[in-house]
């Protein structure tokens, strides 16, 4: 029975530290590959405390809505650890603390949120059982969730890789790969599933400014596993389009509302709008713990706005004059009306509707009771 | 009587050299303010030699369609210089050789072989002259461009200043200031003339990857002009549009064809699919000179495209895996058909068409004959 995920898992990019890995047992540490040293440095960093963790999700070293939700789930674990020889009361008075500090790293990735939920669902349904049963309890659970994201990327793939054909060129935006997730990616597991099933293809990556997650790790990732991948600015797709390079635009998801609007690293707007220009299929691939559907429509979705030192400058050198502002939005929000389709674990929505996504809900294992 | 450029002109930017100027008489060299080191560094280059303005041109260290035009036009001062005591025959052959030369420097911003048709004609003209009197002539024809190009640019703010209206906000790209061309600028000529014109609004400047002409110059210039300028990355523009930031997006051209259709730094075609979408007014700022009526469409314009190791890295820093590949195309094709108008020395182009291009050239002092 696989009880630590880090040793498990069929890397697509075999050469990749995992993004993250509990190690050890119940005195363990949450190591993560630390993504703001890539592609120069490839180093892990230990987490032992939930500030390690929220500190970690709030620098990017670990980033990608999936893997923000693993990493928080381990950070329950890491912060209710010192209360787990204390009273019931005790101990889930720590947990919603530390849930509570959890949510505050990000505000829009709403895999975050989500984790928390199903970890608080743990504790509410052990309670026969001891605090230390509980705390093992909640560390076998965020293995689960580890296990399943693996399982759940790994079906995206599977559901979306036909899009991909052979011969074409396929463009996405920031990282939505195995860097993302704990293994596979959302709309780069397509990618490695044709690359499997032996199709050649050209992928074009945004590069991703302010913080490079094209340029550094989706560049990174892709050649590792033999993939054939091409960086461009940001400001290069609506040309690539309109040149007939690309046959395919596909991005992951940071959160998906009741209408299919979708929150996407800052950029997805623009190439939505450039696709449908040049009538390019667009596609988002997210797992179902990426919709909410308790928000009608995008224009609910809370943007998180970084420090503006991550636009006016790159490796130490600020390029902006002082007397300037900069301005530093994470993300966007796409309508629904300029997305083609959404690859999910379960099946591939197209359209894109407020009835097609309540569907993907009701049917199957899966159902606003169990997590999702 | 003004002879010198370098001494004229009423700086919007008071505190920043001059884009280009010649420095000295006949034996005068071309100084250049060195694009590359802005802001950080204030410093000017001077070039003595054609091959100097050729590199300076290659290089980045002059930019912009308009001041590449007149540094290319003392670039034949500087290239026929060694022959000015040779005979006419040689002179010319001389001469011939210069302009192939300097047009192989950058192969898309049409206003440097306009600038070379010029200087060709002033030979052409001064048939009964020696050839030290042929190349004073040349040498004034550079001034007159430079004095020209500086009123011309002026006059391109004074036609489009209306457009920017008091509260609102404009969105730009790149740096079509006054560091692209002698003075004043051209999609920023605007910003300066409804700035004297007492109007507050604020600038938004696309930072323009790879090289960050917006984040380097373009918020340098204004911010000196105490205008106010927040930068922002390429790919945030279009979701400052749907959240109701901008009310005017305006930006220069490197070339205009026959249609409208406009070649301009890589990123403007994503814009003006933006702007289309969210209903925002889309504008193309640029003199005449800037018009190329041979071609028929856009389609025809060459894109220059630029070393992959300007989107590699930054600063020294090498971002992207080496087993991946970088594209770098720097210029990008904006359909006429979305593009609202276009703001020239003699008036407001609108709708953009054929025809009232072609009127643009048939009216007024200026024609294909002049230059034009």
């Amino acid at each position: 029975m696989k009880t630590d995920p880090v040793q498990s898992g069929n890397r697509p990019a075999g050469k990749l530290p995992r993004t993250l890995a509990w190690s050890g047992g119940a005195d363990g540490v949450l190591r993560l590959l630390d993504q703001t040293l890539l592609p120069r440095q490839v180093e892990t960093r230990a987490c032992h405390t939930v500030e390690d963790v929220w500190k970690a999700i709030r620098e990017l070293c670990v980033r990608g809505a999936p893997a923000i939700g693993v990493a928080a789930a381990y950070g329950v674990c890491l912060g209710t650890r010192p209360a787990r020889h204390e009273t019931r009361a005790e101990f889930l008075a720590k947990m919603r603390k530390v849930c509570a500090y959890l949510e505050s790293a990000r505000p829009t990735a709403v895999n975050l949120a989500w984790a928390l939920r199903r970890m608080i669902k743990v504790a509410d349904e052990h309670t026969a059982v001891s605090t230390p049963e509980l705390w093992d309890a909640l560390l076998a659970e965020a293995h689960q969730m580890a296990r399943q994201d693996e399982e759940t990327c790994r079906r995206i793939g599977e559901v979306g890789a036909h899009l991909i054909r052979e011969g074409g060129g396929v463009l996405t935006h920031c990282n939505a790969g195995a860097l993302a997730t704990v293994a596979y990616g959302t709309a780069l597991s397509l990618m490695y599933v044709a690359h499997e099933q032996g199709r050649s293809f050209r992928v074009y990556a945004d590069e991703t400014r302010p913080l490079l997650q094209g340029a550094r790790l989706t560049a990174f990732e892709l050649s590792q596993a033999g993939i054939d991948v091409t960086v461009l600015c940001d400001g290069a797709a609506a040309s690539l389009m309109g040149r007939g390079l690309i046959q395919l635009v596909v991005v992951g998801a940071d959160r998906i509302v009741a209408n299919g609007d979708t929150a996407n690293k800052i950029g997805t707007l623009g190439l939505a709008l450039a696709a449908k220009y040049h009538d390019i299929p667009f596609y988002v691939a997210a797992p179902r713990s990426t919709f909410d559907l308790s928000l009608p429509d995008g224009g609910a979705i809370p943007i998180e706005e970084r420090p503006e030192a991550e636009v006016r400058g790159s490796f130490g050198v600020d390029v902006v004059a002082p007397a300037a502002r900069c301005y530093n939005p994470a993300f966007d929000v796409t309508p629904a009306e300029l997305i083609t389709g959404m690859v999910t674990e379960v099946r591939l929505l197209e359209p894109v509707t407020n009835e097609t996504i309540a569907e993907l809900f009701r049917a199957g294992a899966c159902t606003g009771t169990d997590g999702y």
